[in-house]
């Protein structure tokens, strides 16, 4: 992200509750055994967060709160914000404060900072594979669940954009919903009947007769699904502008370029939340003296 | 799994609450008005659970659950359990009911199975490639945060066993707590000290002078860290089976049968849990009447 | 609502929460403690809950929840369904169970339905008010806090439609906004380019130059906001259909005909959820035998 | 409230529960989508909240918690404390800090402050309309669900007393309850023989053969349920004193004085809870500079 | 409890959530390993819940929403309800289902059940220590932190009545808050004033001057503390049955009689609550076939 | 505790949920009117939380967090840590802040101190009773349902050690296991089997022969459950120090002694958690000025 883009920042309250789910399950009822056996009382510790491999990093605040949900006094310096970029080694936040605090927050920090990482790393490289087209690249519902605001946020950070973010935000008529409708016209009748006047309407489509028909009735976007590079460029100029197009289905680093050249205004992966690897990032101590 | 093994199951608690959690984040406040505006109440509808891909399913009690939360007279009948494997196209269940509920659940339900079937399939993969060794593939705590108990049991689906659930119920001694406690003998004995007699202590030992220093303290394992091939070769004929060895750091598909071959017990393999790519699973409905 | 509307139904998981806070605010930890002093176990009893005034009635899921909570096993027949209208005297439900769970969730099941049936009721007076032109009557975010989506639900059943649901799903640009963002054409800019394709925005304007300036940027919906009727008249000339008109701002019972009259799209109305009085609801009970 | 009135507080966590849960429902996973795309980060703003038409307070403590549960560092001072009064444009209280916040928090304050003062003001209005007289204006469960905490201490803001809290602090026998123990006699032995020394118990009577009958076994307050006033005259004489008296049915603005002038102890209101408009109250936001 | 009693019956609500959370304590994430290792899937098993010693029952609800929370069809027969008592030996109730639910449940059943049932039985000792007299034996807020609603139904099981339930449903007023308020009077006018007219007051006093002191403002109970049986014989002679007297202090089963022959009406006691031993009950499960 | 022992502290989030909820059992939503009453908004307080008889300290942590809990300007300076011994008199800790809260959570705080310093204090009687031997005291799961994590840590401050925590964190093989699974072998062997390597496994014995038998499979520990004196002895001696030994069954202050002659390594108490009577303590109010 450069300067002048948006902040980008999570609301409070959902790193709060991430935050204490996620130290719940590590921590049970009695806590951190080992270090309770092992580290005395009062022993200070520090050091970096530092990435192993290059990437664009997401989840600093979370891994900020993990350490300061155990300890408020934990010092956490950040080095590099959510949506910037690390090459290997590059450190991404120093931190000091209670030895006990460290490692016993250290696996929840870095398991938040390595998956959402791995998420914006992954769209990064889409969002670099479209550069110099309009195409933007964008995420689908296929998020691990209970972690979709984290991961739309990690998206984000890699430069993709959201698309709704659940089912209740937004109208996106499908397939099925078509048929059981009666066809495209009656479904987007319906959609648009019982919806506000703020929530907008899209529809799939898999021919140019299709849309066509939808045009008729002035969605607000059309989902081209599983249309190959050929097809996608004819619905491109077949819609000329009119409505926002989204290109889905059979999307991949190899192909997206393609897909990104025939003039589609978004690119859905479902790969960036449901197969991104993780972002290698580790804690690496200074030497307890 | 063979019939002969142990049946997998979640408990009912993790399951209901995983999946609570997950609707409430997919439908929000208002739920599904894609569905509820193109669907009339009272349709029916019916399709299959199916893998696009072959893989190890894990999840399928979470994919009912999905379902029968928002409708329990919702039909699932289980074609695949936990734990089994499908070819590419391979049913894993088949479903009827309500017409609105299917299409509203399809998400989280899928969301649920592909992640988790995408743990027991690169699991069974790591299996398959020790094959004819002692050694078994084993997890860490580098889960998704919130999902550690789903993902803990995708592993056994796959055919891997769990290390320690969390910080709470076993002790683990790395490099900086050996640091801090002065040492791998004072770690240990401050270790066994403090806890009770139903805790195990693993320690974590970086060369053959480290095995003897311990190995003089009764741990009940060792963690061989970041050793080479050889190194682990030495450890494994140091240790001669006084106690459980473990190794970890730089495993792979491709190093992980060589790494097994040195004899140790157990390989901890960090990707099972953070960098498996999804298994693709669909819902394909029968053609709406 | 006629017989050709769609089905008003709150999701189940809705219903469910506010039933069991709402009991849990009556019941405490104690319970009913005149029913059970007064009432003998396993006494059975029956009667109807009807209206003492003329209106449209809203929340007899909620009502019926309160009762099946306590003993799912209640019989609680449905007369007049969330949406429908009643005379002074109506049957709305025949209920027949246990007499101590009748008595117990009586003021649980009657709090609810007056209160929602008051907000539909209200709201079905603004709707016939505006009877003949194309205004919709429009609730807004001045909802009793926790109570939204079933206020919102309830302005439905009197035929109002409904704003976006909270600050996450649209864009609604206001005063301040514009102030802080330099100006009609800073905001919308900013707004588009950081929403995502399925988002709409909406903007406020005072005067038709604002409209033009705004309309130059094609925002979703424009909000008139306390424009008089003369001013509203030569706003809907101005915008000439080109997007969305809401009208808000001094809007009452005996205004709302003649905004209806300019030709706006929308008339939102606060009134709807955060003054509209109790419809007067009671349980009559049959002679206990 | 007189200065010498006892101070009108709300406790912390009651507060603190309100005020999350209302800003999780405007808020939602995605928070304030329009400011944080059109108002800068580390903007400043100020202004006060102003009455636009005479009433009562209610609330402020509320208000204030929703600016600081997004940031605590928000300036908020206070100008009229819960249960003073305002006339219209008196300013309540005055605030400053990130205006991102100023702006998010808004509705939230607002919600709590207009529905809580609305009720204390209609409160006052009744306690007004009974000066003069010993009688008491008082609150029912007639409550909206979820908010019974909050409704009453905004009828004591108002100058009334509170009813039991809900149906397990207190024993309250309602006609129904007598049929089912078989008569006035049998429901109050049974109610005094299971109830603790520290529960009071009150007892609805219809005419003054019931009253006789009850004073016999020495209830603590009678309920003269929907007697005229000459019948409520005759009862009071009849109680002379002995137990506290409530009346409660047909009670409206205009009939409140007369019944207060029987002599009734307390007048019970359930509009007060489920029909008060709500009081017009508004943030001004200083110029933004 | 003869059959003549009231029945004894905890809220299905405080019983669920009571056994959701002792069984979440004991299962955590990972439920019964030794179970589901050791007994094969499908496995039928029965038994008897028996008393090793008499007692006075109290948490057979519990004890049967234990085992039907992890499976609703396990059989549970109660063969001895709450208030009834057991001889040693004597059968409480009889079950059978699943093995691995038995087994699993078993713990959690029999903790709430012994240590309800110590409660009960030893305030059955109390109360027959007091037979004769007109005395009634009661409880504290002296409870185990978050058991109160569970421990003051066992003390009715036992036969003993309740004191008020927290601080916020009766007034209690200590030597403390008699000083802080400049007198008896002055408290006792302050607690009248603010208090709602369903609220008892009752007042601590030491001696014959500050009972006559605290009649003059007609408190509904006296609490009599730490008086020795002189003090309290002419305590009980001065009040002359006006108000309810309550003695506390230094009760235990060697004075209890002599104090509850002076005639005062309620004897607090602490040790009911707070060191009551279990009562020692088991699962005897028939022969597994 | 002497100094040179681990310190002793329960997890800050165990800590706060646990007074969370036994506030809100106390405070309800009206909170301590008694105190609101009578005592001045701005009075000052102080005072010492001192032992009424000699015991064993736990749970200052707790009472501490009663009061800051509910003002955490609250001084509250610790003279006895968790752990440490008192005698009758002895002064646990000082505190002083505002008067209305001393007074609100005096009881909670009191609560907390008194259920777990009894717990302490017994357990220091029994390990005091097997002095000079190498017996250490434990705990079981026989505690009160949803406070086994406090409880197990006032064990540790009496200074017995800890059981396993619940049935998900170790294996113990009971008489019905056994039978079930077919015998000692198959049982010890399926538990090996499923369990992962950092799970230990102990298993119920009854005689010689099934020492020999369970020791062919190594076990991890032996439960040598209600055998007699002279048993004991016998199997410790055949058992020769090859695993840990663990006597349950009939321990008692009398017994305990001759127990622990024999040469068991452990032996576990339930009546530490389910019987310990409270240890009397109290708050005594520095005079109010």
């Amino acid at each position: 992200m450069s300067g002048a883009g948006p902040e980008l920042r999570l609301p409070s309250s959902v790193v709060d509750k991430a935050v204490a789910e996620a130290l719940a399950e590590d921590l049970g009822l009695g806590g951190d055994i080992t270090t309770q056996a092992t580290i005395t009382a009062g022993t200070r510790a520090s050091g970096v967060i530092a990435a192993r491999k290059p990437g664009t990093i997401a989840g600093v605040q979370l891994a900020e709160a993990a350490f300061k949900t155990l300890d408020p006094f934990t010092q956490f310096e950040v080095v590099v914000r959510d949506g910037g970029r690390v090459d290997a080694g590059g450190v991404i936040a120093r931190i000091s404060g209670d030895a006990r605090v460290l490692l016993t927050a250290e696996r929840t920090a870095l398991n938040f900072l390595g998956h959402l990482s791995g998420i914006a790393t992954l769209t990064a490289r889409y969002v670099a594979a479209v550069a110099g087209t309009k195409a933007r690249i964008m995420d689908t519902r296929k998020t691990t669940p209970g972690l979709r605001a984290l991961e739309k946020f990690a998206v984000r950070c890699g430069g993709g954009v959201n698309h709704r973010f659940g089912l209740f935000d937004a109208v996106l008529i499908k397939d099925n919903h078509i048929v059981a409708a009666g066809g495209i016209g009656p479904a987007l009748e319906r959609a648009r009947a019982q919806s506000g006047h703020m929530v907008k309407v899209e529809i799939e489509v898999t021919n140019l007769d299709e849309i066509d028909e939808a045009l008729r009735l002035d969605p607000d976007a059309l989902l081209l699904d599983n249309m190959d590079v050929s097809l996608l460029l004819a619905a491109v100029k077949e819609v000329a502008g009119r409505v926002v197009t989204e290109a889905s289905g059979g999307v991949s680093l190899d192909t997206v370029g393609a897909i990104a050249a025939t003039g589609v205004d978004l690119i859905s992966v479902g790969a960036l939340t449901h197969s991104a690897p993780v972002l290698d990032i580790g804690l690496d101590f200074d030497p307890l003296s």
